[in-house]
């Protein structure tokens, strides 16, 4: 093996237990720290980030990137190389200061957001978006110049390595004009046909939390690898052996926190099950965050609110806690969780109207980094568009442009992956129906094994190998289309 | 302010981040992590070890140590000088590969440590123990070397910088000489006068976390930075503004898990109140592990199980939990917590017993350091002197030598602080009280604001900046005198 690669590999394996140290420190911001330590936990993720940059942008690091003899490589070896000079040359088009400035502005803001959102003020969070944007900007476009794109597109690359506007513009204008058309057809159609009024299930946290493991086990968790916990939003943290999933629990609502679970863990299964003998290497990491929900949304949508699926949770939670109760029939589970109405929250949005969320959040901070939209404007163009997309106005910032943390953490070019990953899931699973045709009744039994082998040979363990384009022309002889998902869209909401 | 000397500040400050995200992985480890993640975490640990390493070691750092005009600094910058150039050379003078070597031996042998102590199998420990023993002797030699000690005192004063065998030496021989008749003494007593049977109080254990959550604040704990916990063995981890604390629960012993975090909350109260404007900075840091038990004996032994405390506990769990059954008079506590037997555990021993437990492991490690004890005749070793101190034969290496965990994980020298730190708690209490005389009165009383800024003012907020022998010469009018230790026991066990 080539010696400077294996430099490299070392240098990388080090960043990557970083990395995976970083996650443990966010999932113990978000879970367990208490708030007195605010500002310590900043000061120590600036402190492992700079480290990070100190390491790569070591100038021995770039002698061993020289060095390298491509030729002595495999396959997988030059795709992880590859990565690694990607990672090198992001690295140093951008400022150790200006990293670090980002990362205190971040800090900053999302205190600021934390307080803004709780009064419902969005002046008082104004001059920290502000200075954190005009930031980001700054970094997108050192970027955006290394790496010959737009400043948008240098944002997208973070989340999404490869993906562009180029490749997204088309997409979700199709689904712009595809959308309010449908969402009346299917309001409509819902309004005559659900007899059944959806009925939500009270239960002691507890026991939803226990209800909740046995599912995650089901599913194909593995507990010796992972943990799940309580925050106030659910995500899933920490890294291939120490995957920490989390939802949030309301007692009078079992589906609400239940959903997060099974969401988070189609995140998990991907992380549990990346190639593991890459897993200390750039190559052996998630492909991106479209990847990442795609997998979680062909949990949560595709196979979890399904009437199969529902059918199975049925049974087993009558089996399994003696629920026979008529709240716990699927048809009422069905119900619950597929029925459609425009509403203002992102994250509790049906998923027939989720995509006009994202497109709008898109289109706005697209407007942001080019300058064309100004933060003071922020609440007015956000309450516009929503009006624009659903006819409904929010009554409240809150209910406004103050959702989201994202922006507040500089994640600006993060929103796409979401409807990215919707569309990418509705291309896999009919990859995968093809494949398994089956597929429905496994789910019906509660059989999952077949369903994860093929999730885990075509795409997780995958890892970063191919990019998100080529791993979807691999896998479903297609680049990414957005007509499967109108079409899972519309037979399940339609034709069903 | 001198320039060289603000550079290290930076330094340091960087290296105390890194020690405060070992100290919050250190607590994921114990407290929460899924037994599927050793390995990475044991890495992860590495990666940040090695880093402080490389940071300390840089030749810039040795540069700004050359330059710095001593002259400039004032008494607080001077003492945290004085520690830079300490760590800096304990650091150089042991290699690299060294520490790591070290540090994959002891993540190894705590493994089998765990395993042997299930299966109650000393020789599946022996091989590991024995390399960590070697790398740890390397370790010491090298260092011995550097400061021109002996080997054992240089292992010494990685927990108690400043305190030698020397100190301890006449010190412990007394006690030896003392406690065989007195544990005769009192134990005779406790035969005659003991009318009352310690009765056990069986508590659900969310109750008894309750309770503990409420005594921590009587006593000061700031749960603004800090938390509670549980894990197989207690502990006080995290930094000042995160100070974690956990104990362990047994459902029909509500006092052995109220102890445990009577005990760990003086630690924490240590930790919270060290000094802010230095907490950046060594000089800010606690001062060593004897001090630090100090501060919990203080809390557990000296308060909480006097007959003050007990008197305003019981009154407490009246009023706050309507607890009036007989068990929970202060009668009973008193008889529970301070019943004479000797024993085989020394986390289970009473206060009287416990010294003995201490000196015999300082008088084995101390020959396995010089080399006179080999690991194989640890178990006989290990036996024959708990025959001589308490009279009694343990039955199976888990009540021996397999019993800590100390061994496994390198730590030798690290066992006299809980003695020195017992007899550092009297000679404080002895102070205080001398300062506050109503002191037993605020006691029974719950109140704690007096005591405690007494601590914080004469202990906490000295952070490192005194020796522990100067400190206690500063507070006490006297260096360590084990006289108020044997006082406070002979008070409290034959005359009280």
């Amino acid at each position: 093996m080539d010696k400077s690669y294996i430099e490299l590999q070392k240098i990388f394996k080090q960043i990557k237990n970083i990395n995976d140290i970083l996650a443990i420190l966010s999932w113990d911001s978000a879970v367990v720290m208490p708030r007195g330590s605010i500002e310590s936990r900043a000061t120590q993720i600036a402190t492992l980030k700079t480290l990070i940059y100190d390491i790569i942008s070591n100038s021995k690091t770039l002698d061993f990137i020289n060095n390298v003899n491509i030729d002595k490589l495999g396959e997988w070896d030059k795709a992880n190389f590859s990565l690694m000079k990607k990672i090198h040359k992001q690295t140093i088009a951008i400022d150790r200061n200006l990293t670090e400035a980002h990362a205190i502005a971040c800090t900053n803001s999302e205190m600021m957001w934390r307080a803004a959102k709780e009064q419902n003020n969005f002046k008082l969070f104004a001059p920290s978006l502000k200075e954190v944007l005009s930031l980001t900007k700054q970094i997108a476009i050192s970027k955006a110049s290394a790496f010959k794109c737009s400043a948008y597109d240098a944002l997208l690359d973070i989340y999404d390595p490869g993906l562009t506007t180029t490749d997204i513009d088309p997409i979700f204008n199709n689904l712009k004009a595809f959308l309010p058309d449908f969402i009346t057809q299917v309001t409509n159609k819902q309004l005559t046909e659900h007899k059944i009024k959806a009925s939500k299930i009270s239960l002691p946290i507890n026991l939803q939390q226990r209800i909740g493991i046995e599912c995650m086990k089901v599913l194909g968790f593995d507990f010796d690898k992972g943990r799940l916990d309580t925050s106030e939003h659910p995500f899933s943290g920490g890294y291939s052996e120490d995957t920490r999933i989390t939802t949030k629990y309301k007692e009078n609502d079992f589906l609400y926190g239940l959903m997060g679970i099974l969401h988070e863990t189609g995140h998990a299964l991907y992380q549990q099950n990346l190639p593991r003998e890459w897993t200390n290497q750039p190559v052996g990491s998630i492909l991106g965050m479209a990847t990442h929900e795609s997998q979680s949304l062909i949990f949560e949508k595709q196979i979890c609110k399904s009437k199969e699926f529902l059918y199975f949770l049925s049974n087993f939670l009558q089996e399994k806690f003696g629920f026979d109760d008529d709240i716990f029939k699927h048809e009422n589970l069905y119900v619950s969780l597929n029925s459609v109405t425009p509403s203002f929250i992102r994250i509790e949005a049906d998923e027939v109207t989720y995509p006009g969320h994202v497109i709008l959040r898109y289109e706005l901070e697209k407007a942001m980094i080019s300058g064309e939209l100004e933060i003071d404007d922020l609440p007015t163009a956000w309450n516009e568009k929503i009006y624009k997309t659903f006819g409904i106005q929010p009554q409240s910032d809150q209910q406004g442009c103050l959702q989201d943390i994202h922006w507040a953490l500089g994640i600006f070019g993060y929103f796409p992956s979401y409807l990215i990953g919707a569309i990418m899931a509705a291309q896999l699973f009919d990859s995968l129906n093809k494949n398994i045709p089956n597929t429905p009744k496994l789910i019906a039994e509660g059989k999952f094994n077949h369903l994860n082998t093929w999730l885990h040979k075509n795409i997780h363990q995958c890892g970063s190998r191919y990019s998100t384009q080529d791993l979807l022309l691999k896998v479903t002889g297609e680049k990414l289309n957005e007509s499967y998902y109108k079409k899972y869209l519309t037979k399940k909401f339609l034709y069903s």
